[in-house]
């Protein structure tokens, strides 16, 4: 132990800055809990990161970039606040080691959730056209402004991916009395039951919802998973809100039927980020398009850090840290972009 | 009474069609209840229609244009489904004679509360000027997109005015965890309490709401109720979304403070409608502008209708109408336009 | 009006002291509102109380001993706190004078729901005889002493009056997930459904219900309301909480259900109370007994003091009150004891 | 594998019954996924068992009573339907092996939680002693009769443990508008809030709650936690409810505080079952006993069953098992009972 009678901790967030992460409580909560080292926006010398982890019970980063694991550490926990698992670490090492592997993406779900119930009504109600025709003087008032519009209110509702945006989208469309179903393989249906989601294959989520949401995580197996066929089932006039991620889909095939209003789509990812400047879906008339912004509000980037805080206190009292993701073999092996073993 | 056993029922909404109202399955209700006189969308001819009301107990109807109250009439209740209480209805008469006077307005509130979440929440994420950078090809990515968003979440929220659209909003926003408090000085302070929500004089409402919600219908003792003095005192930056009615505000100095971008205001009701097509407004950056469509979706305007039919049960079986608004005397003495006694 | 600016109002709840009804909180409230006049424990003298309703505008009082009202009066309500409609006030009168009829009796419910709850419990779970049991040394262990008992989550439940106590009731049952359905003559189906509450004929509710709870207010047209021939109508084992009003019910034919431990039964009115203390109910086994104890507990009768308090204000400001229940003429024509107009 | 396409599962509860465990849905769920090794009420022969375990992915059992884990396995969990973790198990062997330990022990949650709302009721508002003066004839009506009851609505709750039953509980309270905090030496404080309880220090919460619910499971460090110096810390006349376990208390202080009538006590678990017959606590005026009734109505033991298929469906898709409680470091390292390492 570094101090008489305290832990530390490594933090070395690089790619994110400190504040970013830890709003001025959690970072003060952090230094209460722990000795933190390092702790400085730029990043930490991968020398000087490895020899600290022979005294650090837990790293905090983005991503992994120190190599192999060092011989002998005190590390019970390798956090990430980049947003996923990192391919580069060794989970089987980390295994044997009793090291768990944790990662604080559930810290985006709320903000995201918040864009993706507004993008949906933004999209049923039509308020971003709505707000372009009064622009350009041509809107169409009262009735006639919403012959194409609908309630969410007691609609069917489809979730393609029920990790932790879709667990907070779920309260905040509660008061709208939707049935809500969820297609998710990576969850078996009594789990998804006890959730209090129904669940249903894809094809006849796409078939039978009128409002969905993509809210799926990239894997190695769910490239493309919404096919052109797939899209293609949606009654036409629903909403799609493509919002976690684009790699799920067929994008070509989602513009394609943008293009031509046959969904009401809203898209914050795209398959290559810049967007190209002329990428056909930047002229969808109905489309609802945002720049990647539904998770990176400032206040709401500090959730990541209460997440691991709170965990982090859990790891220094030795408790069991139940806030941050934690990488079970069943996901490992879905990791997008791991060496074959 | 008309048949052997059933009540009648004077059904003449002109200004709104039948199937606008009634949804194919109240319209059965409907029937099945009473017997509908009339029930079509040309307005009846107003003899014919007095002469019916010896009859019906009931009349639904849009305004009043009967002229004084026939002197003998089966008449329980006057419902109207135009969207407020009458001008020209002789309040006292009824009173005397026993002749409720109820309004369908409450059947509005379920759709316009859905779209004051919908563009509180395009506001403060700015999904409408996200989407108008996109398809300029100006946008800002990720952070650089989030400037100046929030998140709604946990944010202080003032409505005022706290009937029926107010009631429909605060479950929308029980989620998101926001202390709600409203001004409204038609109820009193411990009322509000019983609703849940904190009542708050008007300027404080403004000083410390990060989204104020004008909800107020148009009376006589509150145009203009929100000055321009009033809405400067709301902190920069924050939402303020005007839905119902343009009436209770100074518009010229709310779009003043929507160009200067000082505020982040949705707006779906102006002092005149259509707006004239060069209104300053229409250019206002930051603002989310809407041609009063928030209360006139096809499948939303049923819920008038429902409320219709189910106090029309009531009535017809000698039972307290509770589901629509009735007309105290503290509202009648409020109502726009009415003649002095 | 008695001083420069503030209304009076005539305090004389006789039948209940003042420090019953109101709270320390709300007695401050109350003087603050208005000019106070007795406001005593002790019965206010008649011809004083009708003087003084020259200058008041609400009487708070139990029942109505005053006689015809006088016939110069500010009075704007009556408040009744005794827990009904008082039968001897001139309602015609009231009426035509425009001077509204209200009581507290809503005040009531929620510590009568919370019972009704307590005992349901008690009942399902045989927590009453469990202890009984343990007292007499003979008692049934784990499995053993859960052969008849069942759980209240996911039961259909049955309310045979759906007024105030129902609805305070309604969200204490909502986290068990119970469908809930309720019979009352007295509201329309389609005000239950928007309480959502299934409206139900009696029958089925008492055959397919494995909770039911009276709740129902006597009335002129529901005394015995419950014959024999419907209780036999409850299946076997179920639970039947009578907590308001053995009015409504054959109570000798519940008592011999109960002695026969065919249904389980919690009962807190009686037809005669106190009850006679050889009455058979007495030494029903199963059955679990209160002395009429669910809407006395002393920090409970201060809601009636908040609803009275609130609605003061409101009338005292020209605003609709609207926590207190109104007598309206239909439930007027239903008041027990009433001399026939 | 067992079968061509079909993975086997050894069910083997002794100690339950087949039928005590999986309703008759559940059963049929169970055969659909896997094929069911054994399945009887009968405990299947050890070295039966040990062989079985090569082709099984899953062992259901009570406790663990096989020896020394078979070398060769296909075994990827062991899940215990007994109500919590073996001692018998090597855990370090499991870990070693990547075999998942986990318990059913959450299934009893529900039932539980209910019970300890109605005794919490019965003994708040005096319902069991209420029946018992109405048997012996001296009840007290009314107001005389609510002498020392409270309401439960508003009043500070605190509860020791905060594992499945206090989960269970939480909603069962939410209606009653209670603050809610919690003690548990097992949970971080940050994980606490996030399930929207407060954490609070034992005797901050002893001190300062009116409801005091005891929901601790037994563990090495928790023998006598509450000791006679904290009970004499709660404020007089306030509901402590020990339903899991008594372990965790003092239970002759207990007892004497109960005897004393100095605290209203609700006891559902003893230090020795059946309890001796003559043991003070059975004559306890205000105590309300139960013979460890909580968690075992016939239908509630049914959710064990629903947890384990639902999990046992996890496995055989080669999913993340997420409804039973797994058995993690610091969790094993307080298992009563375990042979030093």
């Amino acid at each position: 132990m570094i101090g008489a009678d305290r832990e530390a901790v490594l933090v070395d967030p690089w790619g994110r800055r400190m504040g970013e992460v830890f709003s001025g409580e959690d970072r003060l909560r952090l230094e209460r809990l722990a000795v933190v080292m390092w702790g400085l926006d730029d990043p930490m010398p991968i020398d000087d990161a490895r020899r600290a982890m022979a005294d650090a019970v837990a790293v905090v980063t983005s991503g992994w970039r120190y190599g192999p694991l060092p011989p002998e550490t005190r590390l019970r926990a390798i956090i990430d606040v980049g947003g996923g698992f990192a391919p580069t670490i060794d989970y089987d090492e980390c295994d044997r080691r009793g090291i768990r592997v944790l990662t604080a993406a559930p810290g985006f779900a709320r903000q995201v959730a918040e864009m993706a119930l507004g993008m949906a009504l933004a999209s049923a109600r039509e308020i971003v056209a709505g707000d372009r025709d009064m622009r350009a003087g041509n809107e169409a008032w009262q009735h006639a402004g919403n012959e194409t519009t609908f309630m969410l209110f007691g609609k069917p509702v489809g979730m393609i991916g029920y990790g932790a945006i879709a667990r907070a989208l779920r309260p905040l469309l509660q008061p709208f009395g939707c049935r809500i179903r969820a297609f998710d393989p990576l969850l078996a249906d009594g789990y998804l039951r006890s959730l209090e989601v129904e669940p249903v294959g894809l094809e006849e989520l796409l078939e039978t919802s009128r409002v969905i949401f993509i809210l799926a995580a990239p894997m190695t197996d769910n490239a493309a998973l919404l096919s052109r066929a797939h899209l293609e089932r949606i009654a036409p006039g629903s909403v799609l809100v493509l919002i976690s991620r684009a790699h799920v889909v067929d994008f070509d095939a989602l513009t394609e039927l943008a293009i031509a209003n046959r969904l009401k789509v809203a898209v914050d990812v795209f398959p290559t980020e810049p967007l190209a400047g002329d990428h056909p879906i930047r002229r969808a008339p109905g489309a609802v398009l945002s720049a990647h912004r539904a998770g990176s509000v400032r206040e709401g980037m500090w959730d990541l850090g209460e997440l691991v805080v709170d965990d982090l206190e859990a790891i220094v009292r030795g408790l069991t840290p139940r806030r941050l993701q934690a990488a079970t073999p069943e996901i490992v092996a879905r990791i997008l972009g791991r060496a074959a073993p």
